[in-house]
C-alpha cells in the first residue's frame, strides 16, 4: 500500500463541494492542544463568525465535532424528551431522517408530507399545529438536498410562534448559499454542515439555539441520551467561561479550516455570496435548458446552489456520471430516494459556485450527452450561459 | 479578524500528540466525494490497515466519523439495550464516562472501583461477574489517560469468556503505543482515537467488533438510540458490498490523514513502534526522577506513552505549565479528576515519542523547576537520560 493521492476533481454534486485552497492550507497548519490558550481564542472567533453567518446573536452558537447528521442529532436529542410530540414537514429524504431522530428519542413524530420537489405547504403545516396543540416543536428542511427545493422558513417559524412551539430548521445546504436570517425569522434551533456552501472540508456541523431553546435544554427533566452530544456538557468547553473544561478532544485542524472558511465568507459578505449563488445558478439554468434538460422544481422554489434536472429516459444515468468523472474529473450527484435514477443533482455551492465551473459543466455534460445519442448544440449552450454574465 | 496561524508547539500532553508532517500534508490534499470510487478504495485500505493495527481479522473494523468519545458511544449504544446490565471496572476518569454511557442507554452500570493510579483488580472483577451472571458485558480501559495506568486486558477478556459476556475495551491511548492483540486476547468491542499514538489529527475513532459482538448488533430487539452512530446503517457505507450507500458525509480529508498515519505505523511495524515507546519512556523516567519527580503508578503498570508524575507541593502547577508553553512552546498535561493539581501527565505518543522530545522535555522542565526554587541539576538529568539510549 502507498500514500493516497486523490484525483483532482471538480465537485459539483450535492456536497462536499470544491474546497477553497486557502482552507486546505489552513487545515494543514501544525496541530496544537484543544485547551491551548491560542486555540481557545480561535474558538471564540469561530463563534463570532458563525453568529455572522447565521445572522444571529444567539449565545449558544458553535460547531458540533462531527458531520451534519450529528448536528441534526444534537438538536433533537437535546431539545426532545421521551413522550414529546414533534411535527415534521417532509418533502424529501432529510425530513425522513428527522423522523428517525425523533422516534429514537422516544418521542412521537407527526408527519406532514408534501410531494418531493414541492415546497412545504404552509396551510397543511398550520393544520397539523391546530390538530396537535401539545406539539413541542415543528421541524423542517430549509434547502432539501435530495430535491433542490427551498421552503419558506420565515412563514413556518411564524406558525411556530403563533402556536407557541419551537422551530427546528435543517440548514445543511442553505447556510452561506441563500438568504437565512436566524434571529429575524425567529428560528429556535438550526444545524448546518461545513461541506456545502461554506466550502470547507466535511466533518463539522455548525448549530445555533435561541435563548428559548437553550433554556429548554437547561431545564430538561431527563439526561440527554447522548453523552457526546449533550450540550449541557459541551458548553463547559465551548461556552463563554474564561475557564474551559475538557469534554472531548476537539477536531483541532478541521476547526482551523472552518475558521478560514468563515473568514472568507465574512470578507465577501453574506449578501454578495447569496447574489453570486443566484447569478451562477441563472447561467447554469440557461445552459442546461439549452441542452434540453428539465428543472424539476418550480422556479420560485429552486435552490441556486443545488440544481436538480431530469434527463431523457434514453440516457444511461450511471454511464453519464461515470464519463464525467473519468473523462472530465467532474462529479455531479445522482438522484436520492424516490428520485434515484431519474435526476441529476448539480451543485454550485460556495467556492464551487463560479463562472468557470458553470461553463465547464455545461460543456462537459453536453459532450457526454452527445455520446449518448442526444442531439445537443454544446457551443450554443455555453454561449447562452456566458451571455447571462454579460447581461 | 485574520487567518489563524497557530504557534508551533511540541505536544507532550495526554493528546493530541505531535502530528507527523507527512500526515498534515496528506490531510490537505484536494477533497473528493465520499462516494468517489477512488475514495471507496482508500476506505478499504483504511479498514485493512486498522485490522493490522488492532491485530484482528474482524470484518467490522472501521473509523467512526467523530472523536474517541463518539467511538465509546458507538460501542455502547450499539451493543447495549434498555434494561441490560454492564459491569464497569473503573480506575480513572474514563471508566466514569463508560458509566454515563451505559446509564444513558437505559441500562444498569455495576461499578467495580479501584483506586486511581492502581491497575484493575482481576479478583474484584471476577467477583462482580459471579454476583451478576446476567451481565451482558464487562467494560474497562486499557490505558487510563487520566492516570497513566495499564490494565491486564488479556486476563479481563479471559474472565469475559469464562462468564460468557462481551468484553468492551477502551483503547483510546493504547492503540499503536503498547501491545494490543484484539483477536488473541478475545476482545469483543474496542474503540480508540486518532490523536494519541497514531499521531494523526483528532476527530476520528477507530472501532472493531468481533463476530459475536457484530451478531449481537444485527440481532438487537430495539433500534440503536443514535441514528448517526447506528452501525446497522453505517455499514451500508463502510461495509464490504461493492455498492456503498450514503449514510452521512464522511470526513474525507481527516480520512486521508488516518490512511497516512496507519501506513506510517505499518511501515515501522507494530512491534518496533511498541519498542520505541518503551525506550523513550525508559529515558524519560531516568531524566524526570533525576529532577526529583515521582512516578505515581507502580512500575509494572506504567504506560510508556503517558507518564504521570507528582511534583513537590511548593511548586505552582499552573505557573510551571504556563512557563513551558510560553517560553518553550512545550505542552504537557495537567492532572484530571481527583489528580487535578497534584500531577503532570507527560505524553510520549506516536511521532512525539522520540529522543529529541525526551531530552527537550527534561531540559525545559528542569529549567522551569529551577525558577520555582527547586534544586535541580538539569544537565546531569539530561545526561542520565541520554545514557539510556547508548546502553
Amino acid at each position: 500500500m502507498k500514500s493516497f493521492h486523490p484525483p483532482v476533481r471538480t465537485l459539483m454534486g450535492p456536497g462536499p463541494s470544491d474546497v477553497n485552497p486557502r482552507i486546505l492550507e489552513a487545515l494543514s497548519r501544525p496541530t496544537i492542544g484543544h485547551l491551548d490558550p491560542a486555540f481557545i481564542q480561535m474558538m471564540d472567533e469561530i463563534k463570532q463568525l458563525l453568529q455572522y453567518a447565521f445572522k444571529t446573536e444567539n449565545e449558544l452558537t458553535m460547531p458540533v465535532s462531527a458531520p451534519g447528521s450529528a448536528g441534526m442529532e444534537t438538536v433533537f436529542v437535546n431539545l426532545i424528551e421521551r413522550g414529546d410530540k414533534v411535527i415534521i414537514c417532509q418533502n424529501g429524504v432529510f425530513g425522513g431522517r428527522m423522523k428517525e431522530n425523533v422516534q429514537r428519542c422516544g418521542a412521537e413524530a407527526i408527519m406532514v408530507e408534501d410531494p418531493w420537489s414541492s415546497t412545504i405547504d404552509i396551510d397543511k403545516a398550520e393544520q397539523a399545529l391546530t390538530d396537535n396543540p401539545d406539539a413541542k416543536a415543528i421541524a423542517f428542511v430549509h434547502a432539501e438536498t435530495s430535491t433542490g427545493t427551498r421552503s419558506d422558513v420565515e412563514a413556518l417559524c411564524g406558525l411556530a410562534a403563533k402556536y407557541d412551539c419551537l422551530s427546528i430548521v435543517d440548514a445543511v445546504t442553505s447556510l452561506g448559499g441563500i438568504e437565512l436570517l436566524v434571529d429575524e425569522w425567529g428560528i429556535d434551533a438550526i444545524y448546518s454542515g461545513t461541506q456545502k456552501c461554506l466550502s470547507c472540508v466535511p466533518g463539522l456541523s455548525p448549530v445555533s439555539f435561541s435563548e428559548r431553546a437553550a433554556r429548554s435544554i437547561r431545564e430538561r427533566k431527563s439526561k440527554v441520551q447522548s453523552w457526546f452530544l449533550d450540550l449541557n456538557l459541551v458548553m463547559g468547553y465551548w461556552g463563554n467561561d474564561a475557564k474551559r473544561s475538557y469534554h472531548h478532544t476537539a477536531p483541532v485542524n478541521s476547526l482551523y479550516a472552518l475558521h478560514e472558511s468563515l473568514l472568507i465568507l465574512h470578507e465577501e459578505g453574506l449578501q454578495n455570496a447569496w447574489d453570486r449563488h443566484d447569478l451562477n445558478h441563472a447561467a447554469l439554468v440557461v445552459g442546461l435548458e439549452s441542452l434540453g434538460l428539465k428543472f424539476v422544481v418550480d422556479k420560485e422554489f429552486r435552490l441556486p446552489q443545488l440544481n436538480v434536472v431530469s434527463f431523457p429516459t434514453s440516457v444511461d444515468d450511471a454511464a453519464v456520471r461515470a464519463a464525467l468523472l473519468n473523462d472530465y474529473n467532474l462529479e455531479i450527484g445522482s438522484g436520492l430516494g424516490t428520485l434515484a435514477g431519474s435526476v441529476w443533482r448539480i451543485g454550485l455551492m460556495g467556492f464551487a459556485s463560479n463562472k468557470s465551473n458553470v461553463l465547464f459543466c455545461i460543456s462537459a455534460l453536453g459532450n457526454v450527452l452527445a455520446t449518448q445519442g442526444i442531439k445537443v448544440e454544446v457551443s450554443k449552450a455555453v454561449t447562452a450561459a456566458q451571455a447571462v454574465y454579460s447581461a
